[in-house]
């Protein structure tokens, strides 16, 4: 899923997401609650509505966000006091409020409140927190008011211990959510960690039930994690790396900054159809992402975001096809080595 | 005409200046002599090919940017040593060296190298400045290499001062350019000025050939100057005011960051076709250009430029079904009063 953090996905207009067959996208909750505010996009008839993309979007808990404010925060029982990163004005986010939020937001998948912990924290923490985000997952299914219109999704946490991930895992369960996060992954641990821990919870998670790994990752992560059962992800990197001119390829990283490049004629990739490579030279592309001209963030933008649909797409079909353990380890080590 | 100053029209793809019917672009010579290069851009295949725009473009001749400069060039009878805005490093542009690179970038309109003085240049110093400008008219026309595929302008300097504008139109003319450009206007004199200059340039050249006004302007100053009998403009403001929320419409300018705004569901311009305005509402371009989103400039960027060719087409129907008086009568206080 493109990241479209305040209702765009940087950079990308919708005609230019589906041009390049995104099916969903993401949107953060924390940043529309703070701007331009729920309670309008809801006015404006949605976040749908106002950002003017009318297939499926997914938004995330907060959770992530709110956590990240280290020093601006106070967690308690009943949710998280926060101060904004914009203009430091107090806020308070319980699990009815989040859910209240992401009601009037009306993306077709959304997420409960969570305390996400950082990979630092240590197992008394993480078990604490781990309970608080039970708690707060029932009384977020209790809030929701649009259950047969926005999927509730609840969020396995536990953070690398597997005994209280299967407990995070087995007591969301019984709360009975038509689909299942993975929250605390990909903040830090070594990606062996992330992979025994979606592998873990691979055959305890119901196999009818989309699974989503929240935040990850690079084209390996994303590879390997689908090997461990994972059905959807999220992440920036394609967009924001692009921005900067560091560009996804089947055949490794591009910088596309780099001397090299600079008297380069060909497409970024050869073999890709993207708008990108149908029109443009890595040497044009190039010149423009030097002088950080809008028209190079774009063409990157949408080649790596290209790239990265090109591949789950590749991985969908291997896995409609049973030909699955054939593609992964013809591409694992390729992808790899693309982007550590 | 749209300015792409480094072979891009900032923000814009050329899909989208065509679906706003952009029928020409100008681009910058100075500017890309220093990046990426008028060398490179050959054997890229010129300026088209390397920006993938295969309508008409025109060059500037860089005696605007280079006489910018100030305190870091020196004019010589023999031409211009500068500093790179960039870096510093010393150049140093002849009339021949600057239709060399105009040659190299391969535009369809080129421009010979002028001196373009300041507004506050005394009388004095414009009629030298001219008499050097006239030379090097002569000089670039005989160093045009591609004389059947690149139509080379002379260019009319001469200030306010009414016999200086007479003596350089009709030197020109003995040179037998394909069209007339008029420099040294709008830098910084008030309007009224500049009317005057370009009425009494009306019925000295000639009828036949196309006329130039460089640099110009505003939605009043287009209408005034056709008006006028000029045939081609080019500005920047369009795309610079846009990025920075300031929009043009029929209505006015609108300042899309006024808090006015801010619940604003309506498109730009409600009578407007423009991508912006089929799909997105002034509240969510507005939220994008608070928080400096690319697609907020992009949607600014494409309605403001889908507004000046409106505009210019209006005024092209108009004089081809010989109602331009009326046009003229019924829109210049209103475009006026837009932006001054």
């Amino acid at each position: 899923m493109p990241v479209g953090t305040v209702a765009t996905v940087k950079a990308m207009s919708p005609d230019e997401l589906k041009e390049i067959n995104a099916q969903i996208i993401l949107s953060n909750t924390y940043h529309c609650y703070l701007r331009p505010g729920h309670k309008f996009i809801e006015k404006a008839g949605g976040l749908h509505k106002f950002m003017n993309w009318d297939l499926p979007i997914l938004t995330d808990s907060g959770g992530f966000q709110v956590m990240s404010l280290a020093g601006l925060r106070k967690i308690t029982d009943d949710g998280v006091k926060f101060q904004s990163h914009i203009d430091g004005s107090y806020h308070f986010f319980t699990p009815e409020k989040v859910i209240e939020i992401e009601n009037s937001l009306g993306a077709d998948i959304i997420m409960s409140f969570d305390e996400c912990p950082a990979y630092s924290s240590d197992r008394k923490y993480i078990e604490k927190s781990l309970a608080l985000t039970l708690k707060w997952a029932k009384r977020g299914k209790l809030a929701h008011k649009n259950i047969n219109q926005q999927a509730l999704f609840g969020i396995v946490q536990g953070g690398v211990y597997e005994n209280l991930r299967q407990r995070s895992a087995e007591e969301l369960m019984e709360l009975d959510f038509p689909g299942y996060s993975i929250g605390g992954l990909a903040v830090g641990e070594p990606k062996e960690e992330m992979y025994r821990i979606t592998d873990f919870l691979n055959p305890i998670l119901p196999k009818h039930k989309p699974r989503y790994l929240m935040g990850v990752g690079t084209p390996g992560n994303i590879l390997q994690n689908i090997a461990n059962g994972i059905d959807m992800l999220d992440c920036v990197m394609p967009t924001r790396n692009a921005r900067k001119g560091s560009i996804f390829t089947w055949q490794g990283k591009m910088i596309i900054k780099a001397g090299r490049y600079k008297d380069d004629l060909r497409p970024i990739d050869e073999n890709c159809t993207c708008y990108a490579c149908r029109n443009f030279s890595r040497a044009y592309i190039r010149h423009l992402i030097s002088l950080k001209e809008i028209l190079g963030m774009r063409l990157a933008t949408i080649h790596s975001l290209h790239f990265y649909l090109e591949l789950t797409t590749r991985i969908r079909e291997a896995i409609l096809e049973n030909r699955f353990d054939e593609f992964y380890h013809k591409y694992i080590n390729i992808l790899d080595s693309i982007c550590e």
